[in-house]
């Protein structure tokens, strides 16, 4: 009755993300509002920027060859006006227009103003603290690839440009359904617990560029299952909680299969292991197990980079924090192990995953709450000793 | 007329931060709705999680006692019934309640069900595979410290114990004021600029967990800043963008000083040398250079702690990707220098700041947007060498 085969971690990651067809429907947003938003379209100049010649510093724009010679003990004196010629310098500020003739800028630190009159008392070349046009952007430059997830910066440089709206892709829409008979929505009476690990997985879903449909609790039930799946059958990714485990309740990854295809059901992955990963017609399903701290590693293991290839985020790299371990972990023989840890003056404490020890650390939520991130232990890896330093993938 | 003092990063930030206080008003708001917001008070649980004795494993409830003995080769019998006694198991699925009598549950892989009774084939001891009330929190234990930043395992776990509101700090509010006489909010003519940096940072500390006052653009003139500067005297944070170069035009640090203190003006840092840190009345003022990469360089270095401090978001870590330089980078001598790199297959590609190479790098907001972070170059190292590993701290 146990889960017979555990597929390794790497195989059910490639296997489920080669299943999901990122989104490839569009719709236009403003640019302000696009911050996290990927580019569907290359984004293309359609003028210089800046649109003229400006000033890189404070000073005196000249006509450069007016300046061969000068020093600081040996300055040369120019007239000064608003617009330039041979003898004549004009007053310009970082980032402001330089008259037509100059081809330079003195900066103000090598100048003297003496009324009507500047002292140069350094010599410059031509283009010399001079931006030229186009050349933070040419008009006909690619500035933003298609892909590109929006950022601030970005943002600031489209703006820059005029652009004023972008066509990105749609975000990705998950259905969360909580499934399990023991499950309420509040005022649980004993052997009743309050639903929260469907909570958790959309806020979660959420925080990484998607939205949610987060559904009513359904309980333990065939019929009642594969009705929930079917009705979210539009959503670019369904996810239930709960009810993977092999055992007479174990009916969610049966409806999977029932009605669409069973790809992964058993992981090595720890914990999580019953993680079932399917289609149901071509909507992928993943099913996560009902003890919170399993479900939410497989939220971060499996769910998170079905989401990012939904929507497209090619590019994101994952953040981590490097610190040294306070005492030992271990690894789950033969599974990709997540240790939950703490990061206390630096250094990372794995948590206690239950006051008595008995209970298996995957049903403790608290536990969750007290760390700060996971320390990944890979399936060839026994453990990491105490000293050692480790890369802690943060929770979001 | 150069910035004479250049005061060294860190004593910059450490005087900025001691004179920035953070918010004590504090609101109440739905669980639901609280991600990313710090807990004001401590949270203590108003009851038992779980409320019952729950099963660990899917099996059968049992007195302990009755299976002594029991094995593979040696089964004990016991009847199937919905309350237990000795001689009677019931049936148990993961997580729910264990009826009165057991003490311990028989994993269901080690039971054969036979009609009205089940074989068992291992002993157990008392408490085996099960979960006592109260296990994973505890009546009046603390849930939740103040100062904790809300992530979605802690709401889950506060909406697991019915707590359906909290009372949280409240956000930062940030007064954006973009100054500079070129600056125009759209339709640029030959020698005008498209307001962006009060924008970016505005996105920026929207990101950071602040709400801001994005103003309309100040032009050079020094009653016109001072009066915006004293408009916005009830934020928590004024911020300028422009105007802090030595130079006729260099206002908004002397508008600072008139209107209340200077603390730091020219820092150690670079790009963002000329940024400015002071107070008017009691609100921290930044003002940040008009050169786009140098305001940018400044938020992160200035603006994000202050934004934090205030904000109460103590535990926060800097996540980094780690990866191997393409080529060598070199800090500016004596400055903590942020240079901008792009990570391409794992390695980490230095950003060329402008096309022709002849602009410095600061005012070329293409190279931010081509860039995916910074390596930081602190003061006292040289650079880093083609092949060395290095930290990437990456855009926000």
């Amino acid at each position: 009755m146990k889960l017979k085969t555990r597929t390794p971690f790497e195989a059910a990651l490639d296997t489920f993300l080669t299943a999901i067809v990122p989104i490839e429907e569009t719709e236009v947003t403003p640019i302000r509002e696009a911050r996290g938003r990927v580019v569907a379209h290359q984004i293309i100049a359609q003028r210089d920027e800046p649109n003229y010649r400006r000033a890189a510093m404070d000073g005196y724009a000249v006509v450069a060859d007016d300046t061969l010679g000068a020093s600081e003990h040996s300055p040369i004196v120019l007239g000064v006006g608003n617009s330039v010629r041979r003898g004549v310098a004009s007053r310009v500020h970082t980032g402001s227009k330089i008259p037509d003739q100059a081809d330079s800028v003195v900066m103000v630190e090598d100048t003297e103003r003496l009324g009507d009159v500047v002292e140069v008392r350094a010599h410059v070349h031509p283009f010399e603290n001079v931006g030229l046009k186009g050349e933070d952007i040419g008009r006909g430059d690619v500035v933003v690839e298609p892909g590109h997830q929006l950022r601030p910066a970005d943002i600031g440089l489209l703006s820059s440009l005029e652009v004023r709206d972008v066509t990105v892709y749609r975000r990705p829409d998950v259905a969360i359904i909580p499934t399990g008979e023991e499950l309420v929505e509040k005022g649980p009476l004993e052997g009743e617990v309050i639903e929260t690990n469907g909570l958790i997985t959309a806020l979660l879903v959420e925080q990484w560029g998607a939205r949610y449909r987060y559904r009513s609790i359904v309980t333990d039930a065939r019929e009642l299952i594969e009705a929930a799946l079917l009705r979210d059958i539009d959503a670019d990714l369904i996810l239930t909680t709960g009810g993977t485990s092999v055992g007479i309740r174990d009916l969610v990854p049966e409806a999977v299969r029932k009605l669409g295809k069973l790809l992964v059901h058993g992981i090595a992955i720890s914990p999580a292991k019953p993680t079932a990963l399917g289609l149901v017609e071509n909507t992928p399903v993943a099913c996560l197990p009902g003890f919170p701290v399993a479900c939410l590693v497989a939220s971060y293991a499996f769910v998170k980079p079905a989401v990012y290839r939904l929507a497209h985020f090619d590019h994101t790299f994952e953040r981590t924090v490097t610190g040294t371990l306070a005492s030992k972990v271990m690894g789950k023989p033969g599974s990709r192990t997540y240790a939950r840890v703490a990061i206390r003056r630096g250094r990372v404490e794995p948590v206690m995953t239950s006051k008595s020890g008995i209970l298996p650390g995957s049903g403790i939520l608290s536990s969750m709450a007290k760390a700060d991130g996971f320390v990944i232990i890979p399936e060839n890896v026994e453990g990491y000793d105490e000293g050692q330093q480790v890369e802690v993938v943060l929770f979001d």
